[in-house]
């Protein structure tokens, strides 16, 4: 977004459906999302804040769910989660060896928001996310600060830039630079049109195993490099699915299941050395901190329609992990590492798809 | 029920909620609960169903959730019940090795019922389970017929016989005869009364393990007893637990988990060798076959007010299993296996209790 | 197998690891396939059964682990293969309203070669799987009975068919006939080579979601079809994967769960009405029943190596329902149904490739 | 420990087991604890770190498992714990608003024992555990730094104390005060002995729930008691296992699923409110971070003598429960709240037991 040109600003166009305004999880009305980028010298890492809503999320909390492809990984949060089917403060990511850090400062966040937490009321469970980006990144550093999480809550809107950028400044993915990507789907259910929309932060995947559209990219790019080098599918993604479809926990966590197809068709195996988590929300059927009454009305979907949301939720997926790719620049970072862009390789690939 | 003298009328009341109408699985309106029994020389083992409601259950299905305390178990239809929520089909219980029969016989059951049902519709996911009565009955006989799945669905009403009857017949339960047993209570949820059941098929401990509201009553029974020996904790319980109060699968799911501390209590370490089951519905909620409508609204508990539900399911469970062993008589059976009553050891454990 | 042309015999390869001698989970040493095929009129259907190995399987069990892709299925024996983590019976496949005859004639049969069995032991764990054949097949005539699962049990061999044959004869896949498929690769894993195999009932998918090796083949029939009906993703995959690595029950459940994005990869979106399901074991590590020691050593995998088993599971799986689509012929069955053949359209599908 | 009068101190033997020499889970050859407390005014929290061995944990991981028994709780680590079966940290317990700051603090301490971590190899996951300790603590103060994590990391031993100390100084547990309890058994398997022990955080129940052994203290606590209020089921417990026993994941996981049986015999409900989490580890079975064979000999239990050890693993945790109570003092917190030690009510209890 922001005037960078997106993979199907080269023609690549993924699945059948419609895409939302954006083509973002932020045409998911009311989701938001921000940005704190961290770079120069051996740093390149950072934070990215997703928003369910603009209320006061711990009041309002929004039905969820979680599903974890792979677990070498370190994501916070899930058990409460997936309890309770809610979440009630922003989504964080950021590099692995910052998520405490991450986890304090939503805390501080949510502190200084609500009064009552830890006083009159229970307390909060941020969700925080992660993926290692110790190849580009001094993570030993531990260069993410608190202040750090509160600037990307702060900077979260409808627009955001993808690629190299907040907590996926310092990423790779398929052996090229990877980070921040999004994209999303409209559905027609019963007479009104729901939005599906996916973010993902993409550190996974060996070079040669890339596929774009079905076609073998990563076996091009393999041939194209001079370096040869293959790398190993490790690393992680975190996928976030925002929706505004009425729809219980356990709809919901069935549709983030699928998302794992919309990764695969990139091409991964899901390495044992990969975090694969995904972590979802929908905004219909809010659950009040305060409700009074003994029952709530909530709208479930037919689970015959669902179906539907299943093929959006892959081809979300599937395209954010371009998007994420192809809107990241060559990046240079610890050691005198270097990871290329899919820029570098993409009209060579529309040739000869 | 039907004139028995249960736990509660030898001054033994467990917990401290009000019981339904009859204390039984069946005060949750629309429930019913049937047997057919199969005794005679080596024989005993038969067949116990329960109806969630009175309708047509395939056309409208009952919200459902099941929890495996123990796997060792052979209880069929699980899978689908987790993943789509719902029943849709009478719950029968058997012997181990019977369940294949007593799945095609609902199976027929079903067709008979559903001319749609693999024509111009889907399939039925029957819901089987089972203990190893293999002690008293002579199991490698496979004396369940289709028939005696049939009988057990056709007797289904609201008042049954408790103890060594249906599928209990040849079960046993802490060194003693076991079999089927049922409680209820009634829980105030906002200005209604609501109702939860539980139905055990007992199958399960080790002698001198028993305890008795928290009385440990085995050690006391295996003082008194001639034949000194130690039980195994194998055989397996199956629990299952409905209501009527308005919750969803994920909902529903937490309170079938909590049936096992109402189990722990009577004194069980869920042996390796036990398959303990549990399969929950509520009958609010129903889910229909041929839903026109997109989305559905349902009701779902202000999960705040769920610990009375919690509680509830605790002590139906504990007074369910110490119903169907003071119900069940002294039973002689396979080889000249004898299994005692707790009925020859109430007195004495009244006394010292 | 047995002279069949297989998708790599239309120039298609799958991934790039080497297949074992018959590319078929038979080439996993000690694994046999068998099938016993039900044709005429309205019936199309049968059963397939897999040997694990072929010693006694109730006394030496094999490892195994389950994985639930979507549970829109009636599979049973899943709930104690994942509590002990073994699987003591041979898997037997066959249509979903047969399950309980199947799972009776298992019985049956392990009752036979097992006088111990609920006599001075406890009882079996058969594993039965199905799809539901009910397009072509006369499902609600329950035509499979004992004997033919006991004939599918009695052919098991090393080769065997594909396509349509055994519980594969009335399957349909992708809108096109689907059935049985298998692949396998070898894995040098430190010095040794080992094998892994996938066996496929293939019975899922939409007819222009199919992907052949990243081309989209589907839309090209789509636009060939003089019918242009959209089928929808429901139907069911039962994938069985056999090796001969030394895993855990946990290290094989992550291999098993990697078949889902050779799955995905035919284009399928897990569609809700689909149940797809895995089951795995692995012939190394077996486990005694009469297990004398009280402790056992096993051997585990390195878990770093495991990314080779994945891949290997990935390419086994997408290419096992390749060949489950080309080998089976163009099927006529119940109320005149057809379903036609990739075989009609691979020419015109390897022009266009 | 350490002088303090235990629960076994007053005549009250829980099960029948053999304790180890300490009756602790330090009795498990390696495992140390450590507490660092904080007290003042408002203050009472702190932490607690539990080491499995004293070599480099990151370096030999040890064999391990979760369980959650109800997931209202914060606990950090567990998705990678479960995916690949082991524990490369220590592990650390301090109040819920502080569990970032904790893993934090892990990070700090791993990276400096080890110098690959972030650099050369992948990352580390600590494990961090909580419980809401905002009725006697400012919580909201986030009072616990770095530097007591440290602190708590550098004290442990094989000797520590229990009550109202580290992590365990805010919690209470029944409406008493709890926090910090340990237990432990011996079991001989084959021709050696072994030892498993459990170490709780208690931070839950409602006042006339408890039950002690079987007798219904709570109620007399109630009775006694001038205040009369009913606490509520909420706050959570934390469970942590320790054992020298050979055992895979599976089996270990199944053992902490038993530890949920010892706690419902205090007598609570799993209340919603309440995160209630067990995490386990063997000593036995350790993995190694530098692996270099494929395949590694791993010993398993024979499952047939696993009962003996779910045995002890329900008898630890009950008594590790009744010794977080019964030597806690009376504590005075946060806004002049008060809560009162088990010792005020254990002679009482003790004439009418």
């Amino acid at each position: 977004m922001k005037g960078q040109k997106r993979i199907r600003d080269y023609g690549i166009r993924i699945g059948s459906m419609e895409t939302g305004r954006l083509n973002s999880i932020t045409d998911v009305q009311g989701v938001h999302v921000g940005h704190c980028t961290l770079q120069g010298d051996d740093i390149n890492t950072g934070v990215t804040a997703i928003k369910p809503h603009q209320g006061n999320l711990f009041r309002e909390k929004v039905t969820a769910a979680s599903y974890v492809i792979n677990g070498f990984g370190k994501t916070m949060g899930t058990i409460q989660l997936e309890e309770l089917g809610t979440i009630e403060a922003p989504i964080v990511l950021t590099n692995t060896l910052s998520v405490g850090t991450a986890h304090q400062a939503v805390v501080r966040y949510m502190l200084q928001q609500n009064e009552d937490i830890g006083d009159t009321t229970g307390t909060v469970n941020p969700i925080v996310c992660e993926c290692n980006d110790g190849y580009l990144n001094d993570i030993r550093g531990l260069h993410v600060k608190d202040e750090h999480v509160l600037q990307a809550l702060e900077a979260a809107g409808e627009e955001f830039l993808e690629g190299a950028v907040g907590a996926g400044t310092g990423m790779t993915c398929y052996g090229l630079k990877g980070g921040i990507g999004t994209a999303s789907r409209r559905i027609l259910l019963g007479t009104e049109a729901y939005t599906i929309g996916v973010l993902v932060l993409s550190n996974f995947g060996r070079k040669n195993d890339l596929t774009i559209d079905g076609f073998k990219a990563g076996q091009l790019i393999y041939r194209l490099d001079k370096e040869k080098e293959l790398s190993s599918d490790k690393g992680s993604v975190i996928i976030v699915l925002g929706a505004d479809i009425p729809m219980t926990h356990r709809q919901l966590k069935r549709v983030c299941k699928r998302t794992a197809a919309g990764l695969s068709r990139t091409g991964t195996h899901f390495g044992n050395g990969s975090g694969d988590i995904v972590i979802g929300f929908t905004t219909a059927n809010k659950v009040k901190h305060y409700e009074a009454e003994s029952f709530i009305g909530i709208r479930a979907l037919n689970e015959k329609r669902i179906d539907e949301v299943f093929r959006a939720a892959i081809e979300c997926t599937e395209e954010a992990v371009l998007n994420s790719l192809i809107c990241a620049d060559t990046t240079k970072g610890r050691s005198g590492h270097v990871i290329h862009s899919l820029k570098e390789y993409i009209s060579e690939i529309a040739l000869n798809k």
